[in-house]
């Protein structure tokens, strides 16, 4: 029967987040058919994912239409702006997971403000534990994959906006990985630079990831939500810690604040909320598809303080790409997704 | 003239802090005395602190008046609760410089909620850039050593507080090398653990550098600050970088928010304001005694955001301790603190 | 069926290699049973290995022959010395296997003189790739697990010897991560001490595990091979990267010895000899139960170099542990081990 | 007298080696002349080198003989091929140091072999340690600074070689941070690529500065010594650590062997032979210009076994460089070099 699995392509394979795609697709029951690639094409897959030998002598071809149609499934892991061309020319019966940023925003004008230009479009949104999100991807044809960044805070924060608990006056610190930031060489992410360091980066509300973390949490609360965001580069391949904090409204307890989020990872295959007085680490979800949460009330300063660690790769990317893929083909929603880290 | 340096003691020699005292007194006109500690006492520096073969063949001797008297300047980096018994020993003509916490809090009630007992009592705050500390330290025979985390996040915010241009309800999110934790070795602080690893810690207003904040900035701002402080470990030695937000006072522009730093760095020594658009990293900072500051103003957000870079060991301890004690013997403030750091 | 799954017992549950043989065995058939720990018996698996949510719940147990007696499969994680007792007091159809080093060597002279006291004994040494050594381990029910440091040195040499291409005088130096070295605290072992720190340790011929090296080499050589071994940490939680050299047989062309390692690799699943000009790298291995190996013939100095990378954790211990075991139980070599790792 | 002070212009000041080289000269007698690059000129050196804040505001200049002209000391830490036109228009009173390859080969056929094209010459090699290198500095006005790797190896063994306690067959395998690779950005130096892991590279005698640590070791032993040399990259920015090893010429004893070494190191300034059974470490040598050397005789294997750990920027190369030139100059050897180094 093999002949009738589903086949899907993977546009970008010699990149980050194409590896962890073709690693996760590997214990997936999708079929590894056409890797695509711009500058390395005509190379061997080992000579980019030395990691993953099972794919070693897979030859990378161009990303082009006609490599890419024919698969059931194409993640295109391109550049932004790149994937609104490419998506066009596969027809509508494709499921087409964009791992870029193309397709997340709503509105064109935070499109206009954060990445400048014409706004694409907006796909069904790949964040399943999103209050009413995972009906909307099932059998969805088209997918945005959430930024990795937006994923980590909104589902730090979903629960206490869902339950009415915090102010929509949101601060968020996070720190992220060198691997969210890409293969292309840049000085800033050589090893010499970031070995022994913490920067701050892209802040006073300039990152892009900004507003479509707001987008996310204002469809929660049901009213406008607005997100002070500092991301900042730790010496560390994999991983964010976001730490979100938001005014508690006013007479919120500590019990009531845990109970909220007790009952919103209940279901939830991913959410891991840790035992209290267990605060996140990254290293908890090192190629893992959960978030592990936690989650208190500062009475002193009268915040909800939220935590949340994933692997940028995994659940911030490739992970929660084919979670959404598994419900949009109607799997089993954790078919293929680690529960289990690789740690230390 | 050899003979009439004068001379310090260090209690705590085998430690970090202690490691990083020896080192700059190394290039300062203080002569090294005494060199104590607890169980490594009798063995040799050079096992200890391997780093500064200068001073390897000395024997490092027990904690003790006897050991300690004598000596014109007397540095304690010894275990919070330590330094009252042995400072109230040493003559009032000694000056004891505590970089533990004993006598840094102004309020007993602080004292009794975060670190428990009976306050030990008061003395000169070593953190000479906020507004009329440096005149408190000249002369001064008692000096409580900041901590880490306060002294970064202080030096952050003051400016803006001074001028009167954030509200006083500020969020920090911190993140620290390992060193800040000390020498004594826990499961958590293994390489194995810590490595690609950030995690969280100390949060919802329980770390007990929160009212050490809270009491800097109050005082500065003339009205009560309350801070909500998260501390997040990284994979690194050394080094914080605290990412530091308060709501902008109605009005606040981008360029009174730089006017006012710019002014209030203008005649620090150790406060380096950086070009508009360079973001700190705490790389800019290793082995030095500065602070890299940047600040904007997240228009979207409306809030004040200050971004600082220390070495925890150097302007966080260690030559934080050395400035203030420059300030007490009437040298000048800069002696034997590097300026430069050491990178990449 | 369930019902009739083997079950496995894992006794030190709560380090290292305890956590790698439970992150390896939810993919593997064996059902998990009871886990043994000694200072941590009580707690939750969670609180010690939180990367692994599937079990976080489970309790720990006492190291008792009652609560490992009634398993199929006994893993012993235990420290050195202790493998032997509890090994008698299970049954003979128990499979036992031994982590740790108490029956791994041949030869009492050498225990005494590396380890000290009385040898336990000999048990068929798990790794199937050594010539004849697969035959060996079919139907055990008692299984000494190799060393890291062994498995990477044999791995990358067993070749060389077996064609007789290398003479018998090797030279091997290899970097390690910190979780060889256990989860117990020590100075040595905390973040900031090997943060940024390559360091030599064991050094002179007196690393324990020399004598294992020169028993694997000399069994395939047919004649006595020496080893001058010098490991160093590096600051990294995984991996091994070994640097092994002999001088090459008079003669000897580097076509020869690819040749020979092409035909030793070739029917190996786990073994893997990199594209010629590919040299190996930790991070090809991660999590994975793979050794990476290049060789070269250096010309100028009359050397063979082979360079071998593997995770000390899987294919050094766990999931070279549970290969053996599938040959004990007649599985398939390959089940439940992971080919591809995660990166980066 | 201000204006008698000797000045010294850096080629290359926008990268680590020249980094380095203003960090150690800002505590150096020379005053520091034009800074020069050839992409960013024109750039402030803050932006380049935001960890030396002294000299942020300086104007990095393009490289010309124009604005090299004039000073007392010129360094070059250009790319191969570069120094050799530079140095020629510069007048034979010049003090031009070489931190590049181009002058360190004696011989061209090495030069042809390992670099390519035509030999640019040799001049003075400044490693003043080995036996009789330290009068040919004196006075000198050409200075090639010996390579981070061969400096590392040529400290290591001079002792044993000098004293005849080893046969010249020697095998050496080095773990050096990423910062000897240079600032230019390249996808194998990416932190995330680095972060974690070891690899091998230039394996088989083919890396650039094996000719070098023969010439070096012949010279010293007076007899042709060949190298079997490994280097590896490992995860952090500064140092190198060298285990080198020898077989042992017959009869040799530990006791005389560490008598050698002592006897060697012994009026060395910046030599430190650890005591017995400690091992080096790279953080015990990061900012110093010392090399931290530890020795040992295997007698099961019959070899010597050195180890030694440097910073490559600092005795490696900057420290290294300014060291010859205190000797070239007729200055203190000392002068402004560390000999504390910057730990945890």
């Amino acid at each position: 029967m093999q002949g009738e699995r589903m086949r899907a392509a993977i546009a970008g394979a010699s990149g980050y987040a194409g590896g962890e795609l073709l690693r996760l697709l590997l214990g997936h029951p999708l079929e590894i058919g056409a890797l695509t690639a711009a500058s390395s094409a005509g190379d061997r897959l080992g000579r980019h994912q030395p990691h993953l030998p099972a794919l070693a002598d897979r030859v990378i071809e161009p990303t082009t239409t006609e490599v890419l149609s024919g698969h059931d499934v194409v993640f295109l892991a391109l550049p932004h702006g790149q994937s609104a061309a490419v998506a066009a020319e596969l027809g509508d019966n494709t499921l087409v997971v964009d791992c870029g940023a193309d397709f997340r925003l709503a509105r064109a004008a935070d499109w206009a403000e954060f990445y400048g230009g014409t706004h694409a479009g907006t796909w069904p949104y790949g964040l399943p534990e999103l209050p009413g999100q995972r009906e909307l991807l099932r059998g969805a044809r088209r997918i945005a994959v959430p930024g990795c960044y937006p994923t980590a805070v909104s589902l730090a924060l979903f629960p206490a906006f869902a339950a009415g608990l915090a102010e929509p006056d949101v601060v968020v610190v996070a720190a992220s990985g060198t691997s969210g930031a890409g293969r292309s060489p840049k000085v800033h992410l050589l090893a010499s630079e970031v070995a022994g360091s913490v920067s701050a980066y892209g802040v006073g509300g300039v990152h892009r990831h900004t507003p479509e973390m707001e987008q996310n949490l204002s469809a929660v609360a049901g009213r406008p939500v607005r997100v002070s965001f500092t991301p900042t580069l730790a010496p560390m391949s994999r991983g964010i810690l976001a730490t979100c904090t938001a005014p508690a409204t006013p007479g919120l307890t500590a019990a009531a604040l845990r109970e909220a989020y007790e009952a919103a990872v209940k279901d939830e295959p991913f959410l891991r909320l840790l035992p209290e007085g267990v605060w996140p680490a990254t290293a908890m979800t090192v190629g893992a598809n959960t978030a592990a949460l936690q989650v208190t009330l500062d009475e002193r300063a009268g915040r909800v303080i939220a935590v949340v660690a994933i692997d940028n790769l995994t659940k911030g990317t490739a992970g929660g790409a084919i979670q959404s893929v598994n419900l949009a083909l109607g799997l089993a929603e954790e078919v293929g997704l680690p529960l289990n880290g690789v740690a230390p």
